[in-house]
């Protein structure tokens, strides 16, 4: 079976390599992917594969970080602009920027993929020797750049769809694909899952390509140390003063906020493991002789688990809350992103392991990546698990390290191919073995 | 009329003068006055005045820093050894060392005079040419000594209380004379205040002896500058945790009164007048490796006016209150004394300086004292003034400073003398002119 | 002879008037006063006035809160645009926009008067009713409003030279007039008064015009609470760190910016009088999950006198120093102007209300005004004072209240002929009596 | 060889029980150990084994938090009353309570066995089914108790010697056996370190009795998560003022420890592993109105090697010194105690596993015992391993879990033996192998 599937898939390689640049060309950031979704719907389309998309595939609440309407607005315009599908653009406007397609069906064991399809804020370098520059698909919006190879994934997760279309008569349950908007800041990852995309689903399958550094055909099966994390803005609004002339009658935002940056800074360490809080960021005040009114803290807990990073954010808000109170302040906080930590179960990755096997060109198959740092495709993952099933979260590429999120940063394209082998076959041999 | 009050004044100095030396000798702290109140009643039934004493005299919750019930029962014991009345000193028992005369009836205007009572925690000086140790009067009790001079106000009462009751034909209303427990520390004065003993009651008068230095027959027939003050203790309750092992269980008592400290210390000034908050001491935790589970803190607030000190007050626990919340402590606060601020009244000044014009041996009479100091004799004072009375705070003695509160403290007792010829004279003119 | 000035005055009044309207068309903020600068020297030119100007007249590090240089190129251009006087120009750039007159000659008793040209970033009223609207001189130059009438106080100087000159025959002793860039955030001051132009002289008056509210004719011939003030900004530069995978190798400015604002606003109130320290502005850090490694800190201090401002400048920079020293970061602080308290003194007062009483218009003459506010001034009266003189610093104008740095802010134009007899009055009084 | 040891520990039990029971009736505080130090010595020589002491066998800097003077004085009266050996007794005076016993010669490989024999400040349990109690040999001094079973710890030391001394013949090289002072605050193991009577020494054995709980003859030949730790007193002066009259005069004490407890609880995670610094015990002023001027904090740091805990006390020590500067404040800084990490070597561990292979009674030999905690025998571990040679850290006694430090805590007393022969059998192997 397997060998079937690798045979159809060296056959599409050029369409993988094809999209890959074209979404590499124009990056777009989180909740912005208008073009790039509005293709993968209209690619989608023309393969026959139904899907939904847009607000059918999110809680909208849940949705963390958006840009503002005028940015979201300025960046529809150049979406159009840039060749999206003006059929579908509309659907994904104002922050909807996921679709869900779904292939196959009957009552066997269900499965979903995660693919993520964002860009980040990054100038991509001009270097001549760097490969989309060389090859004259660099980035035509000027400092975004897919520096973390998100426009593979949504390339792979285009070939897995025309792949298991094809062997669609084997499969025996549906199997879903999501094309996940701003994972960057891990924006987007909760309201998709929270969405009722994911009820019934009994394995979730994501994963990360690692950068263009040694030989391909790198696998590790299951990830460690996926870091729960929340990110938040803590805005305390007291009343100004004159400093000198009536000192007393106003309500120091500033004050009250250096006060929650120490204690914050000052929460205990978890005995239970790896626990960070931080406030990276601050702007506060408008004058140098009135009492501040105003004062914007950007934070991030960090925690080994989310019962770790659960308790960091109780704590902080706390702080915040208390330190408002002390200064007879208003506090609002928006939350910016937030991701869970999640254990990867075997029985997913001796799938992997297994399909690997059958793919000749996967060199190093392991099981030890250590990601210590954070992905929202945690939130599909514990929903699933919460279910009852099971989901992992592989990393595959080349042998080299995570040189991610830098301006040189390339993929491996061979490797493209390689993971639309692997996700197709590991929604095959699920519903088959 | 006023000669012949200075007459028979000058008549009974030596009972004033023997009355100073026997409290001096045998001086008690804030509401320990047992034998110093028991005597004063003595006295009192022996000049056939009546009076009212102890629980009737105080309204019970108003009472501030009262001592532990150990150090009352012990006191109470040494006070019974030290000669206090047997049949009265129980009526004292427990923090209700007070005593309210009455002499006169009519319905003329009533007034209340108000003399405290209580010694000082100081250790009196041995020193040869210290008076009391010359005249063999010093303190007997070890650390404890009158070096405020309510000796010498507990005696001009007892003066004042025989001097109008010889003249009791002459006044046309009620005289109430106040004898207060607990001024040290603004502890006493609330709850004679309240407890509606000043009710109906039209002048207050008040004051204090001057150190002995100088020439005496000094009179400031009002102060200014009179500070009001909030004492109080808060105390911190979080839960202990190893530090090493399980720092995210503890409740960091110490870290809130850190906070709490140095957000106290920053209380903006108030643009309207003198504004002061200090954290004078601090006992927290009890083991190195341990989180801290409980803190104490020793507070004071002083302001220009009561508005000033409320403004501080109020600061002061919205942050022990938010600091408790940022640790989730425990915040138990309690008041250990205080005072506001009083203006004293011209109409009373003056008719001091009218007697004081008929005491020859006053030869200097001003109205001019700067207290910068807190008295709870104002809480008696603002009480009479919101029934649409008047009230003073008088200043007398010799010329010199005010070198209270150390262990050569003394006053010049010819001084007391003229005290009670004025206090007396007082009484007498308002209600006879 | 001052019914002489008066009617010479009364002969230029146009002039004054237009001058004004000149200035307060074409505002400019502090150190940008190229045009108004500019102008000023080709009338005095015209008038026959010699002068000293640009760097002549600064010591040139005693400069504070000075403009960019792309602001101050910006500017240049845009005040030649506007009719600066391309001779005068080029010798103010770059920050020295000041103008010493003298008139006079001879071994008399030596005067300077000092005026302010610059204007404030407030955006002027375009209501109807606002004069300079209604009669088309109101600001051209958006943003930009003299709302504080140093455009007055720059057309009273000029006609002051103007009268001085006329009266030149009378003068025995130079008369110096300043002409003062940046008195707003009290930036240019001390570098005049430190230029050495002050040199002998021994009375220096100073003023400034209320606005217009009331009836015209108002003067204060002194004033009382001119705080001292110091306005500085710190930067501390710590270093990054990811907040995440190595908080340890960072140098966190932010933890020691929120330390050194807690204990800045923690600084002891001085017994001695008002005392004020206030960090009004803070921006520090780029992102979320870094150890933030540069702040900015806006700071303020004022102080009843400048020995109590001196004590609040010594105890923030020893808090900024320790703060850095805690988490071993840079610390730069930068002065961005600074003002002294200051006694008037009442020779100069007497003479002030001698003149006035001649002056018909002036229908309340005081001695009272509570400025309870800085001034640069207290530099150039400082210096003088030390060197054995006489200063005052004067308030006239309408009788209303000081309702400056407005939108709608106007002055009384009658006011300023006024002021022109009395500055030009006590110069000849001084020089003459 | 084995066997033979066995059988002459077995010999000499009821005196190694003797003795432990002996040294837990008459318990001895951290450099107070003059009693049991005495009789070791006495026990020695009745031995005929030759030893150094006191001040020979410390360098006398490097001992921590000894107690005051006043304290040893007492303690020094109280254990000749005890029984004391009055010969021995005055040679450890004033806080030098250790022994060094030499067993053998020889240029064979030399060893260094090291024992603790302080107690704790912890009452004893009176219950009747405690067995020190039930056998009456509970503690006799009121309030100290051997609840860490270094009672055990030194009557082990004793039997070793003894067991030693009769196979004197079989080494090969001199054993050293440490009995060291002031383990508990791990004050007394870095002087002993120090003192040169490790020069040479190629082995060192340490190690500890595990609680009466469960079945006895468990062992763990190494430990690891030994803990760096660091015990320092600080202590702010300042200047006293009144908080009200002149608060500008004091240097606020409270204030500067406030801001360094703030800011040591701030320091960052050390992401190399575990880090706490923590301040659990503080006092600080004497007066709530006057301005603080004396606050001592009592700290501790714990990391998971040297290297993290010298990141947290070099934090420590510079946000302290910061913040006196802060507030004009002195600084003094005591050590009271401090351990190292340490790594076990793999060889000594398997030497002890042979041993008690040959040891019948060990019914559990690991090597994973996770200590969690610091001990200061890792400053001789390590002085050892940096003359190339080789430590361990073994843990032995009952299977039961370390509930050390309790008022019910005992060991079983048949752990003893056992030990003997582990300790002496190793020394012998050592050197004979």
């Amino acid at each position: 079976m397997q060998n079937r599937v690798n045979a159809f898939v060296d056959s599409i390689e050029a369409d993988v390599i094809a999209h890959r640049r074209n979404f590499h060309r124009y990056p777009e950031l989180g909740w912005h992917e208008i073009r790039t979704a509005s293709l993968i719907a209209r690619q989608l389309a023309a393969d026959g594969i139904p899907f939904k998309l847009g607000r059918e595939v999110f809680k909208e609440d849940d949705r963390m970080g958006l840009p503002s309407q005028q940015e979201m607005d300025a960046n529809y315009q150049r979406a159009l602009v840039q060749g999206a599908d003006p059929e579908y653009a509309p659907l994904f406007k104002d922050g909807f920027t996921g679709i869900v397609a779904t292939i196959g069906s009957g009552d066997g064991p269900t499965i979903a993929l995660r693919f993520d399809i964002d860009a980040l804020p990054i100038e991509e370098s001009t270097a001549s020797d760097h490969f989309p520059t060389a090859q004259g698909f660099a980035s035509e919006n000027q400092g975004i750049m897919h520096s973390c190879g998100h426009d593979g994934h949504a390339a792979i997760g285009l070939g897995v769809c025309k792949t298991l279309k094809h062997f669609e008569e084997q499969l025996k349950a549906p199997v879903k694909i999501f094309f996940q908007p701003a994972e960057e800041g891990v924006r987007g990852g909760k309201a998709m899952a929270s969405s009722g995309e994911l009820e019934g689903i009994q394995y979730l399958i994501a994963g990360h390509l690692s950068s263009k550094e040694g030989d391909n055909g790198y696998l590790s099966v299951k990830s460690r140390e996926i870091l729960a994390t929340t990110k938040l803005d803590a805005v305390f609004t007291g009343k100004s003063a004159h400093a000198g002339a009536a000192p007393q009658d106003g309500k120091n935002a500033l004050l009250a906020a250096s006060t929650a940056i120490l204690n914050i800074h000052a929460i205990p360490r978890h005995a239970g493991g790896y626990s960070v809080a931080n406030v990276g960021k601050v702007t506060a005040g408008t004058m140098r002789n009135g009492i501040c009114s105003d004062a914007t803290l950007l934070i991030e807990t960090r925690g080994h688990s989310t019962a770790i990073n659960d308790y960091l954010e109780a704590n902080t808000l706390r702080i915040l809350k208390a330190a408002a109170e002390m200064y007879d302040c208003e506090l609002s906080i928006s939350y910016q992103g937030s991701a869970e930590s999640c254990e990867c179960d075997d029985e997913l990755a001796d799938i992997a392991r297994q399909v690997a096997l059958e793919i000749p060109e996967y060199i190093q198959v392991v099981d030890n990546f250590e990601m210590v740092g954070s992905e929202d495709a945690t939130y599909l993952m514990n929903r699933v698990k919460q279910q009852g099933g099971k989901a992992t979260y592989m990393t595959y590429g080349s042998l080299g390290g995570m040189g991610h999120h830098k301006p040189h940063f390339d993929i491996d394209e061979s490797d493209m191919v390689l993971a639309v082998k692997l996700f197709s076959g590991m929604a095959l041999r699920i519903q088959t073995s």
